[in-house]
Formats: C-alpha cells, structure tokens, sequence
C-alpha cells in the first residue's frame, strides 16, 4: 500500500492534514483519519474545532510569555507563589516538567528557545528583553536558570549571567543532576526536583 | 510528565482531543498539539476543518457502498470498467489495496465487515442485500470474494457462497497465496495482485 489511491478528495484532503504532523506517515494518516470517519459528526466537529480554537484563542501570558487563556497566566496571577523568585526555562514544556515536580513556587520566564547560531536564532529571537525589563521593574531577588544541559543552554545560560550581573539580584543553575547533553524536558521527575531545590550560584568556568 | 499540569484550557481540550486517536498517548498528543500551535492560524483553520468536512459531506457509493464525494464512486461511474465483475471486500482499505496492485479492472462491493458473532456483526449489519440486489438487477458474470483468511472471512465467504449459488453466475475466490490467518489489508502488494489473477473457482468441499 506504498501510494494509497482515494476516491474521494475529502478523504485524501483529510489524510493530507493528518500527515503534516510531525511522526505521522501516510499509512498511520489514514489510519487515524478513517478512526475519525466512524465518529459521530458532533464528535469530529468537537474535534477538529477543539485545533482551531486553540489557535484562534490561545494567549501568551503577557509577564512570562507561558501560554494561557488570559493575558496573564494562573501561575503569574497566583498570590501564593513567591514571585521574588524567577526560573527561566526555554519553553512551555519545561514549565509543565516543572510544575508536575511540585518543588517550586516561584515564577517562571519563557525564552522561547536557546541561543544557536547554526539554527539561526540569535537573542533577538529570544524573550531577553522581556526578562531584563521585569528584573528592572518589579522586586526579584533571584534568577534561576533552567535551560538544557546543551552546548546551546549553556551558551544561552552564560549570555543570560552577563546581561544579569549588573543587578542586584542572586544568579543560580539547577543543580547538575542531569547528565550533560540531556533535554530538560525528558528528565524524570525526582532528578529535576531535586536539581531544582539543589540549584547553585550561577558561576561560568 | 506523567499528568501534565496544562495551564491553558484551550490548549488541554486540544490534547484531549489528539489522545483520543488510536494509540497517541498524552505525551504524543501534547506534541503533535504544540506542533499546531506553531503553525499559522490559516493552516490550523485548514487542519481541524479538513476533518469536519470529511464527515460532514463524505458520502458512501450507492452501488458498491465505498466511500465517495458523489453519490456513485468514481469506480462504479468509470464506463471504461468491467461491470460485469463484483468483487467482494470487507472495507474501503481492501478496495485501496487491490486498486494499488493494477491488476483488477472490475466493480467492487464493500461489505462494512465479516460476519463474526463475538463481535456480534451478523449478516443483516453488512452490505449483503444490497450486493444480492446487484446480482439480481445488473448484468453480473462473476463475483470474486476477497475477504480475509481468518475464520470470520471464511465463515462470510461461505454464507455468501450460499445466498450467491441460485444465481446463473461464476463464484470464486482470490488464490490462496495469503497465509491463513493474514489480514487482507497488510498483504504486499505483488501477493495481492497475484491472488487476483490466480482466483479460483468458489469450492466449500
């Protein structure tokens, strides 16, 4: 079944879509999109309306561009989080890492990424600005930096110091529990916890 | 990230609704859905609305019950065909399949099935009427059954056999190079053509 011929161009359009997605071939494409067939049509509307809204409606928190319903995310809103204290991660995958370890409740700062030059993204791309401004701006006693363990992270880390030291404000790395080269995202939950409560001066070399 | 704390109910009723397809769990689901965040508003729009429109407006052939934009599948509409050849297929993967082997030129008639009383599918849930209703009214000569070598094909393939044999027509069945057990849909494609060719007369001891 190398190239499916479909009689039907609502179905290949369909197929199309589905095999856009990032691991989805054309086989397993037309798999899922005959599972959807035999779904009621409430129930294939509610799905495919669920994609487009999220697109439509979906907000980056306006303090630590984390995504959220609203212009300000529920952990930047929420009293009860020590928000003299920041940890900035490269996306919001981290932050869920993070929050599922329940051994932080400061604030966070989405980068949107790392620093690397051989993909094109330069700190212009990133959320630095936006950082440094809240660092001015509102009472921070500490930066954590939780960027990956890559040679991109720790470029970014060591960009991120730099631009930090001038503030009166304590700079600190999780702890190095992870092994060098390792996402953050794919780090089980005990390693990251405890690199999170054993998080270190920020000292480069 | 074993439960993913999302802090965005757009985004989390995404995830959902990626989870529900058959063998994408949270952690895929959450990926490919943040894979759809990144892209444009317009190519999201054209993604959950590719699925919407397939089940709104898909229709199924009137005559072969494959599925079709119009009301008559471009199989059955196509004069250049033989009409006087039915072969029978469990769905509209079969007719995929055999279609890829170029090797048939006639009509098709897709079951929706086998009959298989575990699942409790009996002979009034498959397209069967419909297919003695073609035999009756149509200029038939040969209906070639394809189902699958497992024991509910063999037992459909049997009972058609019995609601066929009034009729002044030749019954046979694709050649036997698929093991028994095999899954029709998963055979390769130069066993499947073979089979085709190599049909033999139906013959239940």
């Amino acid at each position: 079944m190398s190239e499916n011929k479909i009689s039907s161009t609502l179905l290949s359009d369909a197929v199309d879509q589905m095999s856009r997605l990032p691991g989805i071939g054309r086989k397993t494409a037309l798999r899922l999109t005959l599972f959807l067939l035999k779904q009621s049509k409430e129930e294939v509307r509610q799905f495919g309306q669920a994609f487009i809204n999220m697109r439509e409606e979906l907000n980056y928190c306006e303090i630590c561009n984390n995504i959220s319903d609203l212009r300000t995310c529920p952990i930047c809103s929420d009293p009860t989080r020590n928000h003299s204290l920041i940890c900035v991660v490269e996306n919001i995958l981290d932050v869920m890492s993070i929050e599922n370890t329940r051994q932080y409740d400061g604030l966070y700062h989405v980068l949107g990424g790392v620093i690397s030059p051989i993909d094109g993204v330069g700190p212009g791309d990133l959320k630095i600005n936006s950082l440094l401004d809240r660092v001015q701006t509102s009472r921070v006693s500490e930066v954590i930096m939780a960027l990956s363990t890559t040679m991109e992270g720790e470029t970014t880390s060591f960009y991120l110091f730099r631009k930090l030291a001038p503030f009166d404000l304590r700079i600190s790395v999780i702890a190095r529990g992870i092994n060098f080269g390792d996402e953050l995202q794919y780090t089980d939950e005990v390693t990251l916890g405890r690199s999170i409560k054993n998080r270190q001066p920020f000292n480069p070399e």
